[in-house]
Order: C-alpha cells, then structure tokens, then sequence
C-alpha cells in the first residue's frame, strides 16, 4: 500500500467536468491528469453491482489500455426505505436525456407508494467510489459517504443531479442550494479524494 | 384496489419450491396456482434496477402470455454498509453454482475492506417484492422487510443462501438456526403475502 501517484494519470471518464475537476484536485501534486477521452479509449460498459466494481472496471481497461496509472469513479444516491435504490442506477433513472426532474419525481412516487413521508423514513446517502488501478494489477478503493434525509419538492439550482433534495445531516440546506465550496466541504466525492490524497499523494 | 384473486393464477417462477410454497399459501383460497413451467412461459431477463421492477417484469409477462392474473415475487438482501448490496444481485452473488459460502465470504470480505468489524456496522435487511399482474394491465406491490446483524461466521444449516449469516433483530438465532417455521413467522416473504392475503384473498 505504499505506492504513491507521480507523473501521468489516465482519468477514466468521457466526462469533461470530471476531468477538471481531476485537474483542480491534482494541481498540487506532481501529476498530470490525462483523459480517456483524449485518447479515445473506448467506455467499458458498467456491468458491475456495486459502485466499487463498477469503478475498478472502469480504471482497469483504461490502465491495461495505457500502460500508465488510471484513476475512475462511480457514484450515486442510496434510498434507505428504497433498498438502496437508485444506487448503482442513479444516472440511468434519469434516462439518456439526464432528465433528474423525471428522476426526483419517481423517487417521490416510489417513497409515497411505500408511505415513507416523513424524516425518519426518507434517509438517503450518497456515496463516491475512486479506484486507483496500475497496469501491474494492483488497484486502490477509496469510498466516501454523506448521510441526509430527502426533501420534497426539491429546492436550490445549485449543483446537479439529484443534490436539490438532498438535505445533509447537520445543515438547513439542500446540496442544490449550497455553494459549490459548501459542498465540496462535506460531500462523499471530497471525503474519498481525502483518502485517496492521504494514500497515494501526501 | 378492490380485486379479488380468484380461479387460475399464474405462479412466474420455474422453480419448484416457490410453486409449491404458494400451492400450500394458496390452499385455504378459491385459488389455483399452476406454474409458468407447467405452462412452458419463458422466463424475462431481470433487467430492473429495483426488486419491485423486477417481479413486475415477470408477472407482467406471465399475464400477457396466458390471459391469466400472474404472480412473481423477487426478493434479496441489502447490506447497509455496502449501499445495499448485494441488493437485486443477491442470487448472482452466488454464481451460476448458486455457490452461496462463496457469495457470503464476499460479503465477508467487503465488510472487512470498509472496516465494518462490529454489529452496529453490519445491518442488514431481506426485501420480498411480490407482485400480482392481471391482463388487462392492473398491478399490485407488496413488500415485506425483516431488519436484522450480519454474523461470521455462518451459523446453522437450515433456510437457504443467505439465511445462516442473518441474525434477525429480537433474536438469538440466525434464519440458519430456526425451524422453518419460526422463520416463517417473521420473514419478509410471510410480511409480504400476509399484505397480499389481506388486499386481495381474505
């Protein structure tokens, strides 16, 4: 476990945002941020069932493909009255159009068609799972986690996703209408970086 | 909600104990369960991204092929500290072996690999999802949930998967360590017909 993360990183994401947000991360240290996108990797298909699979799946091929360490992710919301639901499927309920309106919404039927309407029964997490993997095989997890309870209606134009419902514990205000610093301050993806700075990077 | 169940119901399961469990559930009732086997139905593939979805998807099915109100059921077991995994891949844990000492070393080991070492980080529930579909398209969900502490290691030979690392909570036993009956008296398939029994039999 003593590897430390120097020179280049493949980030196994298409995603543009993620990669500057990889880029602002990692400014400080002695990396350099590469994209798959850049390289045109192909995107592995997420057929894992947990969001640490589905992470390790994503910065295997694009470390295999490369040569070169790669870093990915894999996050969502946990519905605890849901099972754990959407989970894993957090981006698909929002359909190829990312329609998180449509998304919010079915979250509210499936929790009235359970009678979960008050606090007690809308506890939700969300979760953020960083998988460092090297083209030797060796891979690193790092997972962070917030606990809040869900809100209707949504409230805040901040942030994305699923984050205008969900209130974290120990604040009045959803992530959608906190700053983006507020957030960054408390979220699962900052509490993960945290483990993964601390491990491969101080 | 005012339907009744009655004559042939179609049981979209090709196994046999569940056909035969519902035959024995059934039996006080003007009911008469015959199976998607007897009936040579084929079975979907479970693409849904919650339990609920996917006994819909199967009773569904089973009520269009024949013309006939159909039953399925899906059901699992969702670890909290593993975001509820592994959730609706409880089966596929297992493998094509249905080898479930290896699906519950996983577990074992994912618990570990988080740190999650004492009880209070290794809750647990089992979800039963039934769902009745009649042909003309009318659905109706009943779930059943039992909360209990995951124990290592396994405990007692009865019940099946993952029942000998379940301790349910007010209990000393595992499901693994109970007679069929005791665990029938509180399992989370028995709360979900009970609300089935109660909607459209009794």
């Amino acid at each position: 476990m003593a590897r430390r993360l120097e020179g280049r990183l493949v980030v196994a994401s298409h995603n543009p945002g993620k990669l500057r947000e990889m880029r602002e991360l990692l400014a400080p240290f002695s990396v350099e941020a590469v994209s798959a996108g850049e390289l045109n990797l192909p995107e592995p298909d997420e057929i894992g069932t947990t969001f640490a699979e589905n992470a390790a799946l994503k910065a295997r091929a694009a470390a295999v493909a490369t040569g070169l360490p790669a870093f990915a992710d894999d996050s969502g919301l946990c519905v605890a009255a849901l099972d754990g639901a959407p989970g894993i499927f957090s981006a698909r309920w929002a359909g190829p159009a990312k329609d998180f309106a449509a998304a919010i919404g079915r979250i509210e039927r499936e929790l009235a068609l359970r009678g979960a309407l008050d606090d007690a029964q809308r506890r939700a997490h969300f979760v953020s799972a960083l998988v460092v993997a090297w083209p030797d095989g060796h891979e690193e997890l790092f997972e962070g986690r917030v606990f809040g309870t869900l809100v209707f209606p949504a409230r805040g134009d901040r942030g994305f996703g699923y984050d205008p419902i969900f209130r974290p514990d120990g604040h009045a205000a959803t992530f959608g209408e906190m700053t983006s610093a507020e957030k960054h301050s408390l979220s699962h993806r900052a509490q993960a970086f945290a483990l993964l700075k601390q491990a491969l990077l101080d």
